[in-house]
């Protein structure tokens, strides 16, 4: 195997720690690049095959523009943001070589690239990447191929979308002051894994959630639909249309077709998980009758 | 042990089949009833330690009432019902002897009582069914001790809501007509998840959902407020108020306290265990570059 040398902008985020990781295990040679290094620049990035920006979304385009220079027409000069549209055309701007987009589809806390899906959106000449994606591949992940605009507008349905409403979730907890260790007590394992959802979210950082949610001028326009809808709903659940309910319910079971049952087996199986993983401390007892 | 003589109305319901098999297992003796054994009610029910009214909620009041004439004062009359006020106070009406309201706070796809939480709602003479509760214990589940009124606002709080939420999301998914297959390739394991937890939704009876949503006036109340809710924060990010969404992410976060992070590494273990469950066909591979 070629051993590459690979320079990761931005080392101390847990996603450029992750490929870090990753890239050395493979016998790569793997520089950690930030601010305090900045010095050694000319000296570190044209030598590398493969340059990644790891740093949040509303620094990336201003540190493309500053590695850019820098690089030679060999250099890969790649980007692991989860929004895809435009730093690809920051990175076709501030660079003449291959360029491509990456949105590795998991979180840090992930154990392993197995089973892991990594989103790749070419920019230029992007078969330069082709070893980085076999070895992902070798590693047991899988790359999924798109381009800029399919990524992001899947993102704004799956993400923007999923995120504010979790987010809008947990503030509604909050400001309903719902005691959370009863609830708990109350909880079937599905809502303890929702909940498990809402909580995960506010133990990250704030900044990613908001670089998200507000980079996606079509998850806003989604969001905005997916209110009206819930405003709809809503006056029927008021007005006690409880045939309405049951017709739209079976509307979209068929529409979910085949999938509903796939979840419903999945999700199963990972809750029966869930149940046997209970510690009883997790649990509370108490007999007051 | 004393060798019990149950009967559970409403025998074909899966939560029914799921007692009747645990209660079996116990070596009790257990009866199912329903309209087509009607005729021998007056046989069956005076001659039973406990009677489990396990239809559902339209139909719970009606059977109970049906069911109250032909118990002696020594069966325990229970419902396993997901709203207990109601319930409880009509069975206190039908029936002079004890009373005691359940609600299992599992679904009938759970393979085990262990570690399966049961609500447990005296109503009168609860006594009378401590031998259930203590099977249920030493089946390895947890009965959790509460009352009608509790039990309620809890189930208000954490069922009508997110039962509410999830339908209407996938409502939303349907209505944007989603390309469920496309946005699965795309999936993060957090994303997989969710969705399984909406079509894990709608692979289930409609009516389920409806008597638990429909039957709560608590929830609809605050179904109106996290409506209003979102409104309020979607304003905010239609006028790109990242600092806001920043500063409500943190007081939410701090609400949320150490359970944050319980949270997250509860839900990350549960996700990794998923993405190692991944089989290669649930993932799309294909390189168009």
């Amino acid at each position: 195997m070629l051993k590459r040398r690979i320079v990761i902008v931005g080392r101390d985020g847990a996603m450029a720690q992750f490929f870090a990781n990753w890239l050395t295990s493979l016998g790569h040679s793997v520089e950690g690049f930030d601010r305090q290094t900045w010095h050694r620049a000319a000296e570190v990035l044209p030598e590398a095959d493969l340059v990644i920006v790891a740093v949040p979304i509303d620094r990336t385009e201003s540190v493309i523009r500053q590695v850019g220079p820098y690089l030679t027409s060999n250099t890969v000069l790649a980007d692991i943001t989860s929004i895809k549209r435009q730093p690809v055309q920051v990175m076709l701007e501030a660079h003449h070589g291959p360029v491509v987009g990456l949105h590795p589809m998991f979180g840090p806390t992930s154990d392993s690239v197995s089973n892991q899906v990594l989103v790749h959106c070419g920019g230029r000449l992007e078969q330069q990447l082709h070893w980085f994606c076999d070895a992902w591949i070798g590693s047991g992940g899988t790359v999924l191929y798109s381009n800029p605009t399919e990524h992001d507008h899947m993102m704004a349905t799956i993400q923007a979308v999923r995120h504010f409403t979790t987010f809008v979730f947990g503030c509604h907890l909050q400001a309903e002051d719902v005691d959370l260790n009863r609830t708990l007590a109350f909880s079937s394992p599905i809502y303890r894994l929702e909940l498990g959802m809402v909580g995960r979210l506010f133990a990250q950082q704030a900044e990613l959630y908001a670089d998200i949610i507000f980079n996606s001028e079509e998850g806003l326009d989604i969001l905005r639909r997916y209110h009206n809808s819930f405003g709809a709903l809503l006056s029927e659940l008021e007005q006690g249309n409880r045939e309405q309910f049951i017709e739209r319910f079976a509307t979209t079971k068929a529409w979910f077709g085949p999938l509903a049952d796939v979840f419903l087996d999945e999700s199963s199986k990972l809750l029966n998980a869930a149940v046997s993983q209970r510690k009883p401390a997790d649990l509370v007892m108490e007999r007051d009758s």
